[in-house]
């Protein structure tokens, strides 16, 4: 494959070598990085939209600002891997979100460029006003090189988290040197919703955006008096400006903007004069474009905001091979299906919409599917109003995002035994998102609130009917996980029916030893019972379905009938196997010597590779449930007597 | 003790009975309301300035609206004790936070007039936005009577919390006819900081609100075009009055206000008009003051915040008698202690600088104390940048508001290591708050955190070796629990030395069974001891200090040493019994018929009550233990044989 000539960029082994460039050779060395980021990105695939959209501003940041003494922190962190060429990572770049190579997240294991990792949005400006609070007292961090300049750069969409306006709040309030790049390009992973989102639009039509645009000297001139003359306080005397930004301004930010966040002179100039003149918090604007730069990504919907690898050129997407549906595809299909016959069935993401597999739903029934935005707090409350206002809602979150709006949980639904339905997807392991990503302690945090149900599915088929028994549930809180990617290609059931709670079933019986799993390690351990009755081993397989309600009798009957007990599931210790053991152990299961083992997600945070590499790291695999299942055996010893 | 003369009020069985009441009478009753809230509270106890302070709201707002079918959400909710007198609660308004008696917040299993139960804060706007999506399409409740106005009253302090806004933010998407009451006492616990406060106080100060004040017909006649004409949307108009509101109008509200709470004319008149005229979301903004009309709540700190019984009359509050001081001073003296020496610790609370003790150390060290607001999410992130730049934070919460921020803790610290010191206050069971601030979950979501260290204080004294521990462990993040209430009265330690990381401690060494406790649980453990040793079983008791890392040494010796061993923690299912089952499964200590028992909080939401009736309920009394211990031990088989 060949690669962009980059003279400019070639010279940047850190950003300290972009000390002698020019203003028009950092325009020149933006040029040559934007075509770096898409030759890395065509051949590792990964977040690629996001980053093309602050080439500009990530190369004026390095410029101006003296990393690593000044903390720049990336918001989400998916849109910096042109931080990463920058910094040092350049000969690792094209080694992005695979086993041993770079994260497709800043992290501090990384680098020392990154302050503070991220993946989950929103987090950026509490990070970087705790940074301002330390260097303020004298804080000099574990690189023991003193800190400077704390920037946080956070999209627009991820202003619509509660999280952000918390810190915002709080900013305003402490009135440290504090820099905000607000990196609006009206986009984050769909198109923003929410009042927010408007406001900002208004800013952007009201200002003299044009004007800016024309020349940095005009834009030097547009910025308020005390940034030059330093006399006043910036904020003071930028509440009176006629460009807008009371809402910021408000809450105790100076404002600057909108500036248009491609140009490279006005970049320099407004960072050049916030650096020499703020003296609090200071907002700044900057109006991006998504996919900047690459046609491609730029004509894409969603702005090739995360890609396969693909052709740099022809932009022509290399694609997967697809053996069967997406157990996203599958649940949504199946809410949707059963919308068109229940009107009091609604939806709910945040800002999540595709992937959730929700958009159908959402375009299909607009007054019943809502993105709330980024702002799983709300949406969890918000379908618990629905719920006591009759309605049959599904809230539909990644498992690690569900954990923003835990306490919800907890305090609106299930005190309140409110019937609202988790649908929790990407369950257990990612693969190149990495430990951010994983969904390991849904099954954990939400199997030990008192009436809740906690179902797993084991397969797509299993899927369609927890739907359809979360559906039917108007007890009480209702949850499903299922894992990403795609099924197992089993058939579909013709006309699904709601489980009976609390219900599991043997799928393979045996003797000696039972394999109890949650969810989708079934077809591994079926695997390995196969493995074992090569040994002559005739274990029992049984898929629990619920975490909660635990199928008491089931799982008595296997622990009397059964030498060995070894439970199984993709999720952290707390979880299902937590629940059998204190079954087992209230119902004096152990007093007899049942030889009993938990099969749970390691006591570590597994980083991106393959399933298959994550699944051997955390010993999930078929191989270790049969190894597992020999050593509680103690198959040496039996073969030894024999 | 004499009770007011109430001769309005006691014709209100429900709101219904209001409709034949004129202006004037209705003013009257809002007098007779206070005098009764002011009687019952000195009778039982509880939340007193908050009631006051939303007396005549409470009125007019059950005078013009038609609860339940008008869905009145109260955020918090303690400031409800009014709401419960007006509707069909007042025979048992003095049964307040006591066990079997009305809950000291609002709660839909209480009553239809409850139709979202809080006391965590900043919900009540999601809630109410859900039940407006719910009534437009056509949703009708659980009590099946149809939607009307869905009316959140929220307080200033609580719209500092993330959620607040996220809800605001959807509500001026969503555009449905939402009306929110802002009710501002610039005081929710502590006085609010944030600079949402600042602007509040803004707003306020320059509001013609004297003017307002003088009378309803003038009040109506600042009320905007289209509330009168319908003509326009009120939000278009209102966006250019002078009085300001910007920042609620920027988000999609239209504002009304600042008015004076207090003042039933005005109160009644903006009201009507909202509720003839509102065609989207509207905020009122009404000034009030907590406590007010009753000067000993009016002149305190905490303007009455929280209190025990009093005399009615002079204000006088009846006193416990204290035995030792509270695990919360013991923890804040200590930290206040150690901060004299070392100039890195820094303490965060979430606007409890009372709650958490650490008023002393925000007043003594004003540069290291941070006080963020209700804020959890930030607070904890927060902290993760001050450690990361170099300090040592403490993030002061109690339990069940740390789950608030429960994903920050995950993706921000755990995931990054950060050593953030988590002080939990309020674990395990509290008493009169009941189910929803009991700290029950603490233990099981941060003892799978990998690289987590988590401990439990058995005394006071276990509390200030436990500070000392957390101070000193820069490796990553550490986190002590301490219960609600008073110390155990044991010698505290003249130097107390950081403790061994994951090393317990045998307190009594016994045969036979072996009692693990984790916590304070540990004297009930030991007054089982006795009570078994009566019976001529010396039983052996253990304090695990920690619940991850384990003390595997420990445990799995006892495991060997003892036929039985016994769990005991005031924590759900999931935490420190669950790990200490998966590492006697791994080590094979079942498969030798260990009897293992592991006694937590029982799978129920345990309503308010005395400490030792929810003891009871949860079965984790010294009695209980000592029954456990006998079961597992099958006392009556070996006595029938002996």
């Amino acid at each position: 494959m060949s690669r962009p000539s980059t003279p400019l960029l070639d010279r940047i082994r850190t950003p300290a070598d972009m000390a002698e460039l020019s203003d028009s050779d950092l325009r020149h060395l933006a040029d040559e990085l934007r075509a770096e980021t898409i030759s890395a990105v065509s051949e590792t695939g990964g977040h690629l939209g996001a980053g093309l959209g602050v080439i500009e501003l990530t190369v004026a940041l390095h410029a101006i600002f003296d990393a690593p003494r000044d903390r720049l922190i990336w918001d989400v962190s998916h849109q910096a891997y042109p931080h990463k060429i920058l910094t040092g990572r350049r000969d690792r770049i094209r080694t992005l979100r695979q086993e041993g190579g770079l994260s497709g997240f800043t992290k501090r294991a990384e680098s020392v460029f990154d302050p503070f990792g991220a993946a989950h949005s929103s987090t950026s400006i509490s990070a970087a006003l705790g940074y301002a609070a330390a260097r303020d007292l004298g804080g000099r961090g574990i690189d023991d090189a003193g800190i400077g300049d704390c920037i946080a750069v956070i999209g627009d969409g991820a202003m619509s988290a509660g999280m952000a306006y918390e810190a915002m709040n709080n900013a305003g309030h402490l009135d440290k040197r504090l820099i905000v790049i607000l990196n609006d390009n009206e986009m984050s992973i769909a198109p923003p919703v929410g009042a927010m989102s408007s406001y900002l639009s208004r800013l952007y039509a009201g200002a003299p955006f044009q004007e800016l645009k024309s020349a940095a000297k005009e834009a030097v001139n547009f910025l308020p008096g005390p940034f030059r003359e330093g006399a006043k306080r910036a904020k003071d005397v930028l509440k009176h400006m006629a460009v807008g930004g009371t809402l910021f301004e408000e809450l105790g930010f100076s404002y600057v903007g909108p500036i248009d966040g491609h140009d490279m002179e006005q970049l320099l100039a407004v960072l050049r004069t916030v650096k020499s003149r703020a003296d609090g918090p200071v907002l700044i604007h900057a109006i991006t474009k998504k996919g900047k730069g690459y046609a491609p990504a730029e004509s894409a919907a969603d702005r090739g905001h995360a890609t396969t690898k693909f052709d740099a050129v022809t932009g022509e997407k290399s694609k997967a091979k697809s053996n069967a549906p997406s157990y996203t595809s599958v649940f949504a299909k199946a809410l949707t299906g059963l919308a068109e016959e229940d009107k009091r069935i609604c939806a709910v993401t945040a800002a999540m919409p595709d992937g959730t597999g929700l958009s159908g739903f959402l375009e299909r029934f607009a007054d019943r599917g809502f993105d709330v935005g980024i702002a799983e707090q709300h949406a969890v409350t918000f379908a618990a109003g629905l719920a006591a206002g009759g309605m049959r809602p599904f809230c539909a979150l990644y498992s690690t995002f569900l954990q923003r709006g835990y306490d919800q949980v907890v305090h609106d639904v299930a005190i309140q035994r409110l019937p609202v339905r988790f649908a929790i997807d990407r369950a257990g392991l990612v693969g190149a998102d990495g430990a951010t990503h994983a969904g390991a302690f849904d099954v954990a945090y939400l199997s030990n609130l008192p009436g809740f149900v906690v179902m797993a599915a084991a397969d797509e088929a299993e899927l369609v009917r927890m739907v359809a028994t979360a559906a039917a549930h108007d007890e009480g809180p209702i949850a499903f996980r299922f894992p990403r990617g795609e099924g197992v290609g089993v058939e579909m059931p013709a006309d699904p029916q709601p489980l009976e709670i609390g219900k599991g079933r043997i799928v393979r019986e045996g003797r000696g030893v039972a394999l109890l799993s949650l969810g989708t390690r079934l077809q591994p351990a079926l695997k390995a019972a196969e493995a074992l009755a090569a040994r002559g081993i005739e274990a029992t397989v049984a898929d629990a379905r619920f975490a909660k309600p635990l199928d008491r009798e089931m799982i008595l009957g296997l622990a009397r009938d059964h030498d060995a007990l070894i439970t199984i599931e993709e999720g952290a210790v707390g979880g299902f196997g937590s629940h059998v053991a204190q079954l087992l152990a209230d119902e004096g299961a152990f007093d007899a010597g049942l030889k009993f083992r938990m099969m749970t997600l390691p006591d570590s945070f597994i980083d991106q590779a393959s399933m298959e590499a994550m699944y051997r790291v955390a010993k999930l695999g078929a191989e270790d449930i049969e190894a597992k299942a020999l050593e509680v055996l103690d198959v040496a010893a039996i073969e030894r007597r024999a």
